[in-house]
């Protein structure tokens, strides 16, 4: 199986180059929370710079799924979704036991890519944490290749999530 | 303690762009191998999107440590060396069992600002499963702020490192 | 710094042979969700078995919230509590997707050291996924030893809480 | 796909009381060096208790990579093996940039099951971080079901690791 997300190993492009095409168009986002447990901690006693990713991923799960699309469903059926480039910026640390707001959105597709927008703020204040672009792609699983289109039902649904932002 | 490691909020610009001033020479990286065990992947069968940030943290520890800097130590004397942005891109995935090489590079310095970039590859063959950039700032422990300047002994050092890319 | 946590490095004795002593007089837990996401899991499709770790701290710092205590408070003031010993039985694979019920409750208490009992449960059915201990110890974070004895506030909220059991 | 690991819920028996029948004879160790690094701490400025359990299944693959078993080909022809049970001791906790030892030796196999030794040690001193057993068993992945028997080729080795140690 040799699926291949990329031809030519460059650096990955700006979040804000990208930022053209049909992309969403308000700021509505899909808001998940979380909260930072000792284990998402490092030695410097705030939240290591890896665990964002699990945060940001499980909140695309939860918006998937308040669009009516179950992500092990899709799996199942055989269509993965790999990420395949992501832009980070880290704004300010998160301190043990705090709480906060994974803010989501589908921003943009390009055919089988989807780009997700998130911004990580804190509860009661406005203070942002993290801003984030992370790029997604459709994969057959079986064949292990990029698909040509996604799933009929599955693309309809995104387009509804770009449209509704 | 509030450290805040970036002023305004705007998602990261790219790695590209950012390719002007001091930066490394060559093409000399250092190497760094891994292997992708069961912990490391994801239901897809390959290494989560996640993983890479480990590997990669490993390999800036350990280049460190090739030009006689401990990470340990530092974070003891009260420098701290946070991730403020991250810009990757997956190529290809890596399957359960797959050695892979993490090359890294200290491939300019802006101030208290270090941007590493790393690639990491095939052990056998040339594919690349992974090119990204990673920029870490230091941070004065104790006060929770951005220093105005590294330790000049690290400093030092890093100058070193940058030079004989 | 030279916290020492046991002097004998023997083998774990059995969490069952242990249940003596002041104890949990009844069933009652305090129950904590969770779900099965995509950095969970492992090539196998299931929860890797690490991951469970996780879900059982943050369901035992939840459990202590839901009694006033916060455990970042609780660091804050000096008082750690590093996991000392750990038995678990994995009954069934948590597959991608699925919703558990971590049902925690501290058993007992002796001296400073804390038993938690964990069971992991199907959200719908009846299903038992895992059962564990986990034992804590009170350190004093400046010294690097166990306490003597627990912060008296967080002492008198524990008992409340095996009592409640 | 149900695959029941263990009939009834009940928590784990002792590592101590299981250690009779088959078992290895001598004090033969596997050895495997890790290194705690960044992603490794938690707050507590240690490795967090979670994180031991990634370097035991490193060690153990890496043992069974010394006596020609590919784990990732194991999984290839249909055979997983799950961990299924678990006690650990954790004796010392070990600071960032500490070098370990993960010793590790598989004591004793019954059936399917495969009983595991762990003991993670300083390098340069005989002091004792952590003790554990970890055991696993055979899953034929099809099926969804623990094996009767393990593949013959794999069983053959397994007996050699048992006898040499």
């Amino acid at each position: 199986m040799s699926k291949e997300y990329s031809k030519t190993p460059q650096l990955p492009t700006s979040a804000i180059a990208r930022d053209e095409g049909i992309k969403a168009k308000t700021e509505n986002w899909f808001e998940y929370f979380v909260k930072a447990q000792p284990h998402h901690t490092d030695y410097a006693g705030v939240v290591w710079h890896g665990t964002y990713l699990t945060w940001m991923e499980e909140a695309r799960v939860e918006c998937l799924r308040s669009i009516g699309i179950d992500f092990a469903d899709l799996v199942a059926i055989g269509c993965d979704l790999p990420v395949i480039e992501l832009s980070l910026r880290y704004h300010l640390p998160i301190q043990l036991g705090t709480s906060a707001i994974v803010k989501t959105r589908l921003s943009e597709t390009q055919g089988v890519k989807m780009h997700w927008d998130h911004q990580i703020q804190a509860v009661d204040t406005q203070a942002v944490y993290l801003t984030g672009r992370v790029t997604l792609v459709g994969v057959d699983r079986e064949k292990g290749r990029i698909m040509r289109q996604l799933p009929p039902s599955f693309q309809d649904a995104l387009v509804k999530l770009v449209t509704n932002n």
